[in-house]
């Protein structure tokens, strides 16, 4: 499982489309799990992709992107606490 | 490494003070990577009373914490695109 984070700087209206983009991009690969995070199963090619997509998106002097690499067994390496996103982690991806 | 991220509930004021509260806490264990995403070295005591303190700020039915464990390899696991925080990981934690 790939986690994906990002921050993209919403002082204008052209950063607040990027915001909106990059976040549009990440649902097609995987579930929101927080505002700016989601969690995506994906293999090597799928990666590379959506890496390429988000970063033809920001600005990459003002936000940035992150990605986690928590390999197959991530379920046992998370721990929520608080409100539950909607979102069905067992949901399956269509890509 | 433990990887938190949050999402707090800012519609109110108080919303907005649990948010403060969360990063101010944040900082006292780890780097700040995003603006709500830290990374930090923890031993067991050090994340449960990090937990702790976090549990008795948030409010559960409006804001989540996840908390990730990239294990002792974690540096591999990371790939970063954009713009980059200032903080420096290799600087020490005082705990």
């Amino acid at each position: 499982m790939i986690l994906i984070t990002y921050d993209v700087s919403t002082t204008d209206s052209e950063g607040r489309r990027r915001l909106s983009r990059v976040a549009k991009t990440c649902v097609d690969y995987g579930q929101r799990v927080q505002n700016s995070v989601f969690e995506c199963i994906l293999d090597a090619t799928q990666f590379r992709r959506l890496k390429y997509e988000l970063e033809e998106i920001i600005d990459k002097d003002q936000d940035s992107l992150r990605f986690y690499n928590l390999g197959d067994n991530y379920k046992k390496k998370i721990e929520h606490i608080g409100a539950k996103s909607t979102y069905d982690m067992e949901s399956p991806l269509i890509l």
